[in-house]
C-alpha cells in the first residue's frame, strides 16, 4: 500500500483530527487524573528555557497509555469482546490490564523476555494474563496472533489502533490547555518515540497552532530517524537502551503517516543523556521518571541548547522505573 | 508568661484565625505554585486508606516555607527592613533567601553545622549569606541575635512569626479546597512537626470543619510528644535522624499555644518507618521527597493501620534530600 492511499484512509477517520483528539478528551474526563504540569526553576536554570513537564508518571497504571487503553477496552466492551490480546513493551500493557479489568474483561498480554520486572509485575496485580517472548516485534507479533486465532481475543495495537492514537493524543492535548490555563504559551513540544504513538497524537493534538513537534529516540534503537530517511518505516538493529519503553524496532504505518509531515524533527539521544536527565527531574523537579520519559527530557534540553525554543512542553510519558536503576544513577559510583 | 496570657494574645491576632490563614491565602496566589494533590492506587493499596498528597516538594525553593517567608518578608520590605536574618535546619532558610532575593533584600540564614549540604547549597544560590552554628536551636539563635543587633537586620523566626505561621497554615487550607474540588472528603490530615508551624497553621485552617489533626515526628525527636506531657515547650534530647527537616529541639510557644488543645494526636515514628516511607512514595506515588515529608506519610500509614480514617491529607513539605541518601534507601544493600 502506498503512503498516499493510507493518508486518504487517515483522513477519513473522524477519530484522527484535532478534533478528534478533543472528542477523546472529553471522552475519558474523569476516568484518568488530571496529572500537574510541572514546573522547575532549577531545572529551567540548567535548560536554560522554560520546561513545562506534563507529569504522566503520575497517571493511573504509571504512563500517559491509559488514556488509549481506556478508550480502545470501552470500544470492544461496547461491541461485545469476550477478551483482549495486546503487545508491549510495558506501559501499554499495564494500561489494557487496568482498563480491561475496569470492565471485567480477561486480558492476556505479551512482552519481551527482558521487560522491565516492575512492569511485568503491575500486569500481573491487575489480574491479567503475562506471555514473554523473544525481543523484537515480530516475536511478540508471532505468540499475539496465536492468543487471537485460538482464543477469539480482540487485539489492542499500541500503535495502529485508531482509539490508542487519538487517546494518546489526549496528554499533548491536556498539556496545551494547562499551559494556557497558566497563561504560557509552547514554542515546541517533545515527545519520547517507540512506536510512535504519543508522536502521532501530538500531531494531531497540536494541528494548525504552531507548534513545533519533536520527536526523541535513544540513538539504539532510531526506528524514526530511519524510517523518516527511508520514507516508510523500516526494521532497525537496535543496541541495548536504559529506555525500555522506547525498545520497538520499527514505528507503527499509522503513526508514521500521522506524523512524517508534520514533525519539526527528532533527537537521538545517547545513554549517557537519557540518565542524565532522568536524574536531574528526580533532583530538580523531584519526580520519579522512567527512561523513556528522560529521552524526552532528555531531547527538550538539547533543543533548549540550541536556543530553538523558549517554551518547551514535554511529555513525561511514565514512571514505571526499577528501583535498583534509579540507585544506579544517583550513587556517583554508579552508571 | 503563662500560657493563658499567651493565648490572649493570639486571640488578638488576626492572623492567626481560619479566616486569617484564607486571606494569606489570597495574599501569596500566583506567587506560590498550585502544587498539586498527588494520589496513587498503588500507594492506597499499600496503606488501606485514601491519602491525598499535598506535593509541596514540587514547590518554590523545594518546601512549603515559601508561603511563610514570602508573607514575612513582604510586611517587612514595605516596612523598610534593611536586611534579614533567620535561623533553621534549612528549608526555612531557603524560603527566606529566595524571598528576600526576589526584593533585592540582604539576607543572613543560620544553619546547624550538619544542616543537608543540598539544602546549604540552595541558600547559597539564592544569594544569602550561611552562618553555620552548633547542632542546637539554642546555639543557633545566639549567632542570630548577633546579626540582629550588629548589623540592625530583622529576625524572620520559623515559628514565632505570625506571617509565617499563618502563611504555612495556606498548604493545608489549598489540600482541602483540591480535594473539595476533587469531590472528596478528608478525615483527618497528618503534618510534619519540627517546630510546629506546619501543625499550628493546620489546626487554623481545619478550624470547626470536623477534621481531624494530627503531627508525626521522629521517635528521635520528641519534642512535641514532650511539649504535650509537660503542658508546654521544652528542650528534649535528640539522638540522629535522618529527618534534618524535623531536628528542631523545642517546639515554638505560639506553635504550642494554637495547637496543644487542638490537635488529636501525635505519631513518633522510627527511622525505619521514615525511610520506608520514603521510598513507598517514590515508587508508587513517583515523588520525591525528603525525610521530613516522609514522616508525615509514616505517620498516615499508622493512622490509616489503626483504621481510624478514610480519607487522610498528608502535608508532603518539602523535597530537598540528597541524592545519596536516596540511593542508599533504594539500593537493597543500603540503609
Amino acid at each position: 500500500m502506498s503512503i498516499g492511499a493510507n493518508l486518504v484512509a487517515v483522513v477519513e477517520q473522524p477519530l484522527l483530527t484535532y478534533e478528534g483528539v478533543h472528542d477523546a478528551r472529553d471522552r475519558i474526563a474523569g476516568r484518568v487524573l488530571q496529572t500537574p504540569v510541572v514546573r522547575s526553576e532549577e531545572l529551567d536554570r540548567v535548560a536554560g528555557a522554560r520546561l513545562w513537564l506534563k507529569a504522566e508518571n503520575l497517571q493511573r497504571g504509571g504512563s500517559f497509555k491509559m488514556r488509549g487503553a481506556l478508550l480502545a477496552v470501552e470500544r470492544l466492551v461496547a461491541a461485545g469482546s469476550r477478551g483482549v490480546v495486546a503487545q508491549s513493551t510495558g506501559n501499554h500493557a499495564i494500561a489494557v490490564a487496568l482498563a480491561a479489568a475496569q470492565h471485567r474483561l480477561p486480558a492476556v498480554l505479551v512482552l519481551p523476555v527482558d521487560a522491565a520486572p516492575t512492569k511485568v509485575r503491575r500486569i500481573r496485580e491487575a489480574g491479567a494474563e503475562v506471555l514473554q517472548a523473544g525481543t523484537t516485534l515480530a516475536e511478540r507479533i508471532a505468540v499475539l496472533e496465536e492468543v487471537r486465532h485460538t482464543r477469539g481475543y480482540d487485539e489492542i495495537d499500541p500503535y495502529q489502533n485508531l482509539d490508542v492514537v487519538a487517546g494518546q493524543g489526549t496528554a499533548t492535548a491536556d498539556l496545551l490547555h494547562q499551559v494556557e490555563a497558566a497563561g504560557g504559551r509552547l514554542d515546541a513540544v517533545v515527545l519520547p518515540v517507540g512506536g510512535g504513538s504519543a508522536l502521532a497524537g501530538a500531531c494531531l493534538a497540536t494541528a494548525g497552532q504552531g507548534i513545533d513537534v519533536h520527536g526523541a529516540e535513544p540513538a539504539a534503537v532510531p526506528a524514526l530517524t530511519a524510517a523518516l530517511r527511508a520514507g516508510g518505516p523500516v526494521t532497525v538493529d537496535v543496541r541495548p537502551t536504559l529506555a525500555d519503553g522506547l525498545r520497538p524496532d520499527r514505528i507503527g504505518q499509522l503513526p508514521y503517516d500521522l506524523a512524517h509531515d508534520a514533525v519539526a524533527g527528532v533527537f537521538t539521544l545517547e545513554e549517557s543523556a537519557i540518565a542524565e536527565a532522568l536524574r536531574l527531574v528526580l533532583v530538580h523537579a523531584r519526580l520519579l521518571i522512567e527512561p523513556a520519559a528522560a529521552t524526552a527530557v532528555a531531547g527538550a534540553l538539547r533543543l533548549a541548547a540550541e536556543g530553538r525554543a523558549r517554551d518547551i512542553g514535554v511529555l513525561v510519558s511514565g514512571g514505571n522505573v526499577e528501583t535498583s536503576l534509579v540507585a544506579s544513577l544517583l550513587d556517583p559510583q554508579g552508571v
